[in-house]
């Protein structure tokens, strides 16, 4: 179903547009914010641009990244579109949905809920992997911006960092190559994803783990990884034992996954001061495997 | 008197603190932002760096640009600190301090208020100008890093580019340049300058001539400018007239006064998207006449 523009904004010598459209995943309207760079817009030689997708992280909707993540600034010189998702149906009213910060509305974990109320709607992976990806390139009206030979990057923030790594990992050659900002790496080990996966999958412990970006690496046989991840060594949330990146790690080296880089940096915090900070280090990783640099 | 530090966030390889300090022009603790970029803070080759004072607009306190302008970005690569100001004072309890959004609470407009009750504490051009700077520079835990030979610049967004327009044109020398981001710069003759100046400095008009970057202009003696402006043609607010840097423009010329440059933008709004997108070009206007590039 096509999108209906909420509103454009200038930013970067690109657009931002503020779309919604209904998804028959989710049962409801989804608002979606896409940002298309200069040279996707030009209007002497415009050019198809690859598309990186930005998974954001727990509270949050399409709008926090677009403003205060920088992403736009770099994309806008490299010629990369990006695709802010949001986090959650919104509007299905089920019992106790908004109870939380950290399950429920603004907190779909990028998984498909297999037990009840959740499963109604909360299928935020098929919605991103598939009707998602489909409805932006099958768009009359923005699809013919984007190439999708050119191919799809994934990134993410916190609880968008453990979305983007396992939708990369559990979707061999959907995206080219992955990125996370202080993700959580390791679900079933954590009071965020025990929380969350207990909620949408149920008592199984072997359903989380397919959704665990740890478990998920010691069985990966798709090559190098192409995976960069960064992590704030005054995080809250990393202290906490939240994130524990060091776990996704060791399992990558214990199986003999190559191509995981993982940066550790002192002082930095969980917020958007350090995703700006280390933004444009993000979109250059997409654009290298999208082949832009 | 000293600063209190809330919080320290790191941010493009230096650090925001987020400061308060017992203000005795305003009467009440004011909240400021300051950032100071890594070669300030090097712990091998510390530099004393030069200030750029943002101001921001009505609604704002120091957090919104300092999240959302990305000036960080840019001020950390040239050696530049910057800092925030607030908008108002905060705590008074005025009677009606709080019933609008564009006079009272977080809108100050950077003047110091003649009328009762306002003149209790509204008093925002002598807040910046003196106490603050003051403040700042001779602060023993942070004026250190700080060198006020090499000077102070000033920038500043809608009511905050009024701000910044009027200070550096009424104190000649005080700051070594101006820029401003969709600055009301004729508020004599738009409606949120009439209803600020009116209740802050009361009836007689001439008063209001004094705060008026479009008068101050016809009286400037203190050569070419130094002064960038930027405006988005899609900024409602302009096209409302509240802003009319056209007559900034005009009165300048009129008086044979140069150094202005005025920028128009096709599409941009009044948001911190705009402001995000030409950030670097403020902070490198600050940074020439710094000393810096």
């Amino acid at each position: 179903m096509a999108f209906t523009t909420k509103s454009t904004i200038a930013s970067f010598g690109g657009k931002l547009f503020k779309l919604s459209h209904p998804s028959t995943t989710t049962t409801t309207p989804m608002a979606v914010n896409l940002y298309l760079p200069p040279q996707a817009l030009s209007p002497t030689n415009p050019q198809r641009v690859p598309l990186l997708v930005y998974l954001s992280g727990l509270t949050c909707s399409p709008e926090n990244c677009s403003e205060k993540g920088f992403l736009q600034a770099r994309a806008s010189q490299l010629g990369l579109a990006i695709l802010y998702p949001d986090t959650s149906p919104r509007g299905l009213d089920l019992p106790g949905e908004a109870s939380s910060w950290d399950f429920g509305l603004a907190a779909g974990f990028y998984v498909d809920a297999t037990t009840e109320p959740w499963s109604k709607g909360y299928k935020m992976e098929s919605y991103i992997v598939k009707e998602l990806l489909d409805t932006v390139f099958g768009d009359a009206e923005y699809g013919k911006y984007l190439d999708r030979e050119k191919g799809v990057a994934i990134t993410g923030h916190s609880m968008g960092g453990h979305g983007a790594l396992t939708l990369y990992l559990k979707y061999p050659g959907l995206f080219k190559s992955v990125s996370a900002f202080a993700p959580i790496s390791n679900p079933v080990n954590c009071p965020w994803g025990q929380k969350a996966f207990k909620g949408y999958l149920g008592e199984d412990q072997e359903e989380w783990k397919k959704h665990d970006a740890t478990e998920l690496v010691r069985g990966w046989k798709g090559g190098d990884l192409k995976a960069l991840v960064d992590v704030g060594l005054a995080d809250g949330f990393y202290k906490q034992g939240q994130l524990l990146p060091e776990n996704l790690e060791k399992a990558a080296k214990e199986a003999g996954v190559e191509g995981l880089t993982v940066r550790y940096h002192e002082d930095y915090d969980h917020s958007y001061y350090f995703i700006s900070t280390f933004s444009a280090d993000h979109v250059d990783h997409a654009a290298k495997h999208l082949g832009l640099l």
